[in-house]
């Protein structure tokens, strides 16, 4: 009866909807890295013009996916739905730029994996036969993040080294029902996974095992090996969660070794940038797929690749009553064309 | 191309799915309240055995989950997809009971829209063809919300006659695309809609244009009229909300007054438990529908209703930063048969 699924928990769409858009907008010292040049939008200054930096963040949602439809000569009127959400309590960087927006709404918490959570989502609706014109976003702000999971910026809490960096941005995707493509092809949706790991400062550690789950998984499902994909690229696992990552899949009986790299290594100069492990946050896979991975997808450079955000499903409350943090990851797999 | 949309928000399903279990786990307060008869699980203890009011919720979620499935004779492993979301930061009832399950997982953010959120992607996806099995479910608990929304209870804080009482409560419903009923038949998703009341005491109030909205955009998009249902019933407006809600609708053209109601005016006798305006939370449209309509509907008392769970989206942080109170409202159409 489920005639679009294959294996346990992935899909294969049937009429896959083309991306035909993205816009991204970060903060300045993510333009100073490795990708800047791939961002839309780069900000000089982190609170965008507004009061407080969960209102800058909810200003950078709202424009990132304003200029996603713009670039498409589109107006939010022609846009059937928004999935979004971001780590803010009651995800209100995403619902504030939702109520400016006027689109109708689904809002999602997924943590970091929220961007292949919203491509996943948004995806089934468009290739059902349920709209045309969809907008998967999220965002993550470095300010807003460090205030409400560990410490206001003022404290000046030193970082441990497995710490990452979260990352200030916004990315939105506008999918169609028609168009010239890249094309989301596969979805394989995740299952919460807990390896026992506390340290949230290491969230890389925490969030691997779901990364790995969804992988071999995807690859299981699919009947696809490591080399049918140019590009395997997790969300923010970060430096030690991207090893943890390969060491867990060849486990499972795959080396992705050749190919495979994490958004949250990428966007920064890891020597350079002071950054520790890496860069983490909703805004990481988010600016790192709309930005450089969509166009190198666009350009023809890349073929096909599978995008895997990764989400640590901790609160400061869970933390505090002992529990350890559970992760989970959804992967998409993106083709040039069908 | 979106050959299933109707009007501009509302989605008419051709393989309507069927609900084919339901499942309710309630605080004591709710089981001494005029539904008592038709939850499943009434508590005599609300922290449920475990060590915190968190824990508690996360439980009754992954309890009311299992026993959903359990009724229909299945296994977790049986089900493609859990679509849930709470109130709690980072929405750790759903997201815990989820690593418990280890169903492939959807986490949402709705506020107290998340019922009728869950149940709209839900029946899209069976709708679509992606699966055959979806769990749909939500929690509150008015000691965990509280605590993070307004004092913790030991504070003693005094409520305003507007204020509402949180249902502690979860709610599962275990969708099928095959089945003899209820069907979901009809999808209407909301817009985020804002009249700027920022009285967190006064919920109803500022969720009430969003329930009008949706309910209107309904009516629009479909061509039915209220007497088309048996009731229409919202999510948590409340005593305040729900009559704000009657004189809005009516603005727009169409008189509900015979037939409509508020699960949170109905789930407790509103001169005999000192909860003021009524009940709010999450857990409140999820047990009633989940509780006392669903049996009304599979015993064919209902033919037809429209359920209309409304979120505030809302934070303590938005709060504090002078930010107005969203509303949200996401409609399903339920029919006895179809």
């Amino acid at each position: 009866m489920a005639v679009k699924k294959i294996g346990t928990q992935t899909i294969k769409l049937k009429n896959p909807p083309s991306i035909l858009e993205t816009a991204t907008i970060t903060g300045s010292k993510e333009g100073e890295g490795p990708l800047g040049q791939y961002f839309d939008v780069i900000l000089s200054d982190d609170l965008y013009g507004e009061e407080s930096w969960e209102k800058a963040e909810s200003k950078m949602t709202r424009e990132a996916v304003k200029l996603a439809i713009n670039k498409a000569n589109l107006h939010p009127d022609n846009i059937d739905y928004m999935f979004s959400g971001d780590l803010l309590n009651q995800i209100i960087s995403s619902s504030f730029a939702a109520r400016e927006l006027q689109i109708p709404f689904f809002g999602l918490y997924g943590a970091c994996s929220t961007m292949t959570e919203s491509l996943s989502l948004s995806s089934m609706i468009i290739d059902g036969g349920y709209a045309d014109y969809v907008i998967a976003a999220t965002s993550s702000h470095f300010a807003s993040a460090e205030r409400q999971y560990r410490f206001p910026l003022e404290y000046g809490g030193q970082r441990p080294p497995t710490s990452q960096w979260t990352v200030t941005g916004a990315g939105a995707a506008l999918l169609s029902s028609s168009g010239n493509g890249p094309y989301i092809t596969y979805v394989t949706t995740g299952r919460v996974m807990d390896f026992g790991v506390k340290d949230a400062n290491n969230m890389g550690a925490a969030m691997a095992p779901a990364a790995a789950d969804t992988i071999l998984r995807h690859f299981k499902d699919t009947g696809f090996n490591p080399n049918d994909y140019d590009i395997i690229i997790t969300g923010d696992l970060g430096k030690v969660g991207k090893e943890l990552a390969v060491e867990l899949v060849k486990k499972g009986g795959y080396d992705i070794s050749n190919i495979y790299t994490d958004c949250g290594v990428e966007i920064f100069d890891l020597s350079e940038q002071d950054v520790h492990s890496g860069a983490s946050g909703c805004g990481c896979s988010a600016v790192v797929f709309c930005g450089y991975l969509y166009k190198q997808l666009k350009a023809g450079r890349f073929k096909r690749i599978l995008l895997i955000s990764t989400g640590a499903l901790l609160s400061p409350t869970s933390s505090q009553q002992g529990e350890s943090i559970p992760g989970i990851a959804h992967a998409v797999a993106i083709e040039r064309s069908v």
